[in-house]
């Protein structure tokens, strides 16, 4: 918990997925609402289902084992090109239109996330990493975040030994968010296609705007929240625990709603 | 011309075309060979025969008008995914594994390498872009470079309205080694399948080591040298004139030997 985190300078470390990517008319929007955000950012992506319909051209099914997806060697080579470089490129040059200084990376560039490649136990899968903050060098990061430039972070890690990774961007965004907390007041966003945490999953005005740990437990005890949601929560909680600031879940289409306070679930540790 | 030109740092910046990206093991001997260069120094890469071969997976012939290629909607997704995505990163990872801190970048990343996309007159080449040095900010290849990162350049530049331009590599190499020209001692090394300027275009053992503009002009006169070759050599003078200190032609499985003076073809204003 970051006591004097009001002396440090805001960081957001913002997160969107598939939904946004896949669709050019909400990207667009959302990267224009992006670009407003008047403090130091990083965006985070997922890959969305282009690397999926690109897989199907060239004869690359995705695999799953037990429903979890597993990265083969042709998986792995996709996932480089159409993260790494098509979605991700695409993001770039559209903020660099828009007076952002935005540079593409995974974190093999600049070693910025050197990862684990998952050990195999009952499952094998793949070219996946796992990452670990206390392996993490924030100093790349501060280097660009202070000389004005806004990482733009496809959802690719490194082993170290010369291989790409597949990794979860949720877990990317949470990482950075919690490693940077010792130099700025970090606010994780993660956007998503529904308006934050829902008392009635159904209902997109039945939004919790706020959500400390106590209330948290209660409504979980109470049976109220979506069950989808919960594992979002904890990560949520976690990432507070380990010194972020603020983390606040909502629509992807509401950023400047989720930035200013007034859109999506914010989670607080403590009363405020 | 560079009169005062020892009294800076060295920096190499070194094009490998497809020939080496397209060959596992060739690409493994340069990388090696490279990180073991004990100077500044950035690689920029085309693109290799990769690219037309995921294109033909995928459905996109490529286009030649009058044996120009021609950048398309599909063929500019395809080469920022391949050349941006996965030959970069490969090089990155694998840099990366050999105590090389690389940065995979492209022209858009940090607006590195502003274009303008070339107008249309007899051909319509499409998504390619013309780069001018004049519009070239050096801060950011600064910012890397005093910091210990070394750039890895893919053949990708942008038009600061939102798009990707496909852009020659050897002109990237050419026109970020005269624009650091002025802040460090560039040497500018092209690698490619010959040993460098042969008298003899069949006889790699009749390498030019050394070749002044005079020189230069005497051979073009006595119709000794291979036409091929005289883009790339006009092309070396005019980025000598233009403030680097050395360009090196030579083969890329003779990295050392181009960066420590024994082999290649060197070339040099006046005589030294």
């Amino acid at each position: 918990m970051s006591n004097f985190s009001s002396d440090k300078e805001k960081l957001f470390v913002i997160k969107i997925g598939g939904n946004v990517i896949d669709n050019s008319a909400k990207l667009d929007s959302f990267l224009k609402d992006f670009s407003v955000i008047n403090s130091k950012k990083i965006l985070v992506h997922g890959g969305g289902k282009i690397a999926t319909a690109i897989g199907e051209k060239l004869g690359i099914a995705s695999k799953y084992i037990d429903g979890r997806r597993i990265t083969d060697n042709k998986t792995i080579d996709l996932v480089t090109m159409v993260y790494g470089g098509l979605v991700n490129k695409q993001i770039v040059a559209k903020l660099q239109s828009i007076n952002c200084n935005a540079i593409g990376i995974t974190g093999a560039d600049a070693n910025l996330l050197p990862a684990e490649k998952r050990p195999v136990k009952e499952i094998d899968y793949g070219w996946v990493g796992d990452i670990f903050r206390e392996n993490i060098n924030p100093e790349n990061w501060k280097l660009f975040l202070e000389n004005g430039l806004i990482p733009v972070v496809a959802p690719l890690t490194h082993d170290g030994t010369g291989h790409i990774l597949n990794t979860n961007a949720d877990t990317i965004a949470s990482v950075i968010a919690v490693v940077l907390s010792s130099f700025y007041q970090t606010n994780l966003v993660f956007c998503f296609e529904k308006n934050g945490v829902l008392e009635n999953v159904n209902n997109e005005d039945s939004l919790i705007s706020k959500l400390t740990f106590n209330d948290y437990l209660s409504l979980k005890n109470s049976d109220k929240l979506f069950a989808g949601i919960l594992p979002k929560i904890d990560n949520a909680f976690d990432a507070i625990n380990k010194g972020v600031n603020e983390v606040i879940i909502g629509n992807s289409s509401q950023l400047a709603s989720l930035i200013n306070g007034t859109g999506g679930t914010k989670f607080f540790f403590n009363e405020q």
